[in-house]
């Protein structure tokens, strides 16, 4: 059970939650783990409930270990998938709602019955159907960009595409503080980008893909999505967050569209010894809700995430999970051009890497993107001989 | 602009939000507030965008003050309108979606311009509203208790529901656990406890009221909600970060429910030096979505929660915020039944308390909360009295 094992993320009979608590001795870390299956159950102390309802329905502590950090213990606890029902939001209220507001309590590992697991839509496309929809073959990485800034009309986003999928960029996507501004609606600005991307791909014969943000009022977003759809888009952005994780498991289930999840407000819930784990919200949250692709800050750029983060979220979008697909981990925030080739050998080619300021720094966007794509499909065919060689 | 002053909350020209930044020094701390004002809108480094953009598109350093705090800056930065259009969640992305993944940048403040405001549903009810609802005078506190713990059966909770309205609580509420569990799932949950609750009413001539948790799948929350008004209810219990904030705007709007917030997950945004003050999320942007009343947990109770931070939820609560009602603060999560009258002088009448566990301790929970009623209303005559004679 331990976070770093083979098990984590599991299948398991009951739901297992473990969290690291911080407290001033073993016997204070017990006293929290007990008070935690209560408050996360019953709300009511010890004493004041039917022993019935003590034995069945509030959890139990299984396990209580030292971590490796001094004044942590790590706990695992487990409740009845009675508990929850079939409603993610009470999942999520059950992993941190009331907790939340106590201090030294962070989420870091979610183990689910396979029922339950197989209730949550996880990726619709996951790590192959994307591929399949770019036609990008498995031994390559992907790429994709984001359409900014925001400011610009729908006309100058749309060149924008033009210019990226003609260069050979496999994934489009609007920045995720587009949504529905006066400089470029919605419903032009999807139209525009969209058919620029189709005109590349006819001649080019690529497979570019435009994401659309629908991180849009709760009550247009059925109108949106299916504008998107109708268009001819294969795929959508969302921010968990700003949306709330349930309608992004709704879009997963209904709409046959790709979902890239953007990390927006995220970064509240990773504390040291409080919150929810990186890897935990953004590799399994988001990824059992739905989320073909999950971006996050990568080590070195604009944010401050460290290197064993970003490789626990990829772990955890990419490893077993009962029955969901794997999605793709999309490093962002901030990638050097440059750099992709280093961050393909660290990370794997399962991997679509998201690259923005460092190409529109340069003087030609297009040729920016062409000379990436290229150094990509170039680092990645070496790659390939090589392992054939081996 | 400081989070203590008249000002907190108003209407402003301009979206203006308030930072409370840690820095080394007052250069570094004016450089963290230019980033902001980039990364929140064209998430481009300076000097790579045009120039009419960066005067209309990216936010403005209004002003930065040292913080009465060592090392910390109070920045106050303002953004044109049209960054968000008329997206609510673009709105919380702007004021915390990527910078939520930096450090020490704390959000303390929101002010909107009064068109955006006038967008936002507000309460619905609010403080005049609920007291109308529950036949409560102007010159006494509400009452509310939590209806637990999940476990039991729908009748058995209806039971309690009938004991706690026969004893002259306003508002019984689900815990906002219950869901859609098999032992008392939404549908006959509802039906019985709104059962319960009319027929006490018939007897004793009282208005209790009983507010069912909608927390649910997004997709059928519509249908819950019916099924909740068809029955009779007039309110409902929702977590607004579980199920996403613009739902329950969406809620607030379309459905004459009066709306009772929960804090479930907000904890995780409650940092000493990052995330977004508490009483900026639950007192402003909670009123702002729709909520009639608000659930925090009160200082002294099971959660760490100091007085000063329950006091700026109630002031945001309660304070002029353009044309939007006022709301009920609801403290609670661990009040003494005994000390309520205690917090009634000290936070006024206007105030919606939530007892639980202390009632639920006792052997006879009717007459428990038939001496709570009692000595509230009593508590309450005799502030009305003395200050008649003031």
């Amino acid at each position: 059970m331990n976070g770093e094992d083979a098990e984590e993320g599991a299948v398991a009979e009951r739901i297992r939650l473990a969290y690291v608590l911080t407290a001033a001795n073993r016997q204070d870390a017990i006293a929290k783990a007990l008070d935690i299956v209560y408050e996360q159950t019953v709300e009511l102390p010890r004493g004041t409930i039917p022993a019935s309802l003590e034995e069945r329905v509030v959890g139990r502590v299984d396990a209580l270990d030292p971590f490796p950090v001094e004044g942590q213990w790590k706990a695992v606890l487990s409740y009845d998938p009675a508990d929850v029902g079939e409603d993610l939001p009470q999942l999520l209220n059950l992993a941190y709602g009331n907790i939340s507001l106590q201090v030294g309590i962070r989420l870091v590992d979610i183990q689910l019955p396979a029922a339950m697991l197989g209730r949550l839509p996880g990726p619709g496309f996951g790590i192959e159907g994307l591929r399949r929809l770019c036609g990008a073959e498995d031994h390559r990485a992907l790429l994709c960009v984001a359409l900014k800034p925001v400011g610009l009309t729908a006309l100058e986003l749309a060149d924008l595409c033009l210019a990226l999928a003609v260069a050979g960029i496999d994934i489009v996507k609007d920045d995720h503080g587009l949504a529905n501004q006066p400089m470029a609606p919605f419903a032009p600005r999807v139209a525009r980008c969209q058919e620029a991307v189709a005109k590349a791909n006819a001649a080019t014969g690529g497979h570019c893909r435009y994401f659309p943000n629908v991180t849009g009022p709760v009550d247009l977003l059925a109108e949106r999505l299916a504008l998107a759809r109708d268009a001819g888009c294969r795929g959508v952005l969302v921010s968990p967050l700003l949306l709330g994780p349930d309608t992004v498991r709704w879009i997963a289930e209904g709409w046959d569209l790709a979902i890239l999840a953007h990390p927006a407000l995220a970064g509240a819930y990773f504390q040291a010894q409080h919150g929810i784990a990186p890897d935990v919200l953004l590799g399994t949250v988001f990824r059992m809700i739905g989320s073909d692709g999950v971006i996050y800050p990568n080590e070195g750029g604009r944010f401050p995430f460290a290197r064993r983060i970003c490789e626990g979220i990829n772990r955890r979008l990419r490893a077993p999970l009962g029955t969901l697909r794997p999605a793709f981990p999309v490093p962002g925030g901030g990638i050097d051009a440059a750099r992709v080739p280093y961050w393909i050998d660290q990370y794997g080619v399962d991997t679509l890497f998201l690259v923005g300021s460092s190409l529109y720094g340069r003087p030609d966007v297009e040729r920016a993107a062409r000379h990436l794509v290229e150094t990509v499909r170039r680092h990645c065919d070496e790659r390939r001989l090589e392992s054939d060689q081996v």
